[in-house]
């Protein structure tokens, strides 16, 4: 069987909307476990830019330079700050305007007699881009070399992610395994330190403090591609949370 | 009357926990908006990174070079996985080690007793940090040059962001008016594009769609630093909102 690779991402958040904190994005928690569980994919950076062209194309180069993928999400709508697709065209040099495939698209969800110039901008983009099928409202997705552009509606965006996945290269999943703690982190801390130590690249080990029902825990949460050492993360974790008599809340 | 000046920031997120998308972040919309609205500072760049040493160290040099002010959350806590401190004071080569006054806040809080090794990494930073006074728990953020460090939980966080104020040079406030139309973008998209060509860098305007009680909308949101231009774009709206009959939600 040959070793599946790790494969990682970035998540480029286009839009002033999220950077002015009018609105809360719901996109990067969901974008990053669907590439995890269905892909395999490591999402390794996000970055929140304002509509603005020059920055959009100095982050795209920057970005699919360093990451196997892209994913932006945002600005490529009808109106007049929805400039993600003629950045990315600028970003790559690649020539800007009606996607033949997309305005057929487009032109039959809408007939030909409601198809006004704001619906046809949704059909300009990379002209050799591949397009990613949208179910909800026609207006396609596309991919340009390693950058995937989605709407930044998230119901949107749902319905679209399981038609990226044809393009994707798979990697190897990451595992995870919590556990949480009725005590305080400075009480576990050296513990922790040491089990981080011994496993080394092998497992990210995060702690992570919580309030619930009045009380203070803490969620020690693992983190690997291999599930054999995740488990003995885990065997060690529960030797010591025995010896210093921890309560557990939950596995 | 002095002008004032803009002043922007940058946010950075340190921590897997957000990255692996097991955490929703809520900071982000919380400190953009108090930024702007206490401070007049606007948010121009957002990055959510890992908790790796060498990633933190760039990202800070960058931001801090880039921007006014760069606030980060997240890895200021007691375990091992806690390195932003240290990679702050290694970005702008200052020592790192007991901050005297930390250490003092601290032991005073836990008492002698209960001064752990855990809980004395947290008065561990660059020696020559400002200290943000911590309500919830004690541990203090801290100031390294243009660089504010905030911890990770958002209830701590919104404690302590009252404090940050007296570090921060205030600049012009942005404001904003937004118009909720049950149409959608495509039916709006050429006059908002017009006026946006008349505003051209004095008022931003974005167009947002949404979903509400079964019905399609948009949001058109104005924003800008002069109160007399906003008016002056709501007027422009309202005008052609009348001739196209679109339905007002709210204003």
């Amino acid at each position: 069987m040959k070793k599946k690779k790790k494969v990682n991402a970035a998540i480029l958040i286009i839009g002033n909307e999220i950077l002015s904190g009018r609105t809360q994005d719901k996109n990067i928690v969901f974008i990053t476990n669907w590439l995890n569980a269905s892909c395999g994919i490591t999402v390794s950076e996000v970055r929140i830019i304002p509509d603005v062209e020059k920055t959009i194309v100095k982050n795209i180069r920057l970005l699919s330079k360093n990451y196997n993928y892209v994913f932006t999400t945002g600005g490529i709508g009808p109106t007049h700050d929805d400039i993600t697709a003629i950045s990315i065209s600028k970003a790559f040099r690649v020539k800007y305007g009606y996607h033949p495939e997309a305005y057929k698209i487009l032109e039959n969800y809408y007939g030909k007699k409601k198809f006004n110039d704001g619906r046809k901008k949704m059909a300009k983009m990379p002209i050799t881009a591949k397009l990613i099928h949208n179910p909800s409202s026609a207006a396609p997705g596309f991919i340009t070399n390693n950058v995937i552009s989605l709407p930044g509606v998230p119901s949107i965006l749902n319905s679209m992610i399981e038609n990226c996945k044809k393009y994707l290269v798979k990697g190897v999943k990451v595992h995870s395994k919590t556990i949480n703690l009725f005590t305080v982190e400075s009480n576990i801390s050296k513990q922790l330190g040491e089990i981080q130590n011994k496993y080394k690249k092998l497992v990210d080990i995060g702690s992570y403090p919580f309030f619930r029902l009045g009380k203070i825990g803490v969620s020690v949460v693992s983190r690997s591609t291999s599930k054999m050492y995740l488990n003995n993360v885990q065997k060690d974790l529960m030797k010591f949370i025995k010896i210093k008599k921890v309560k557990i809340l939950k596995i």
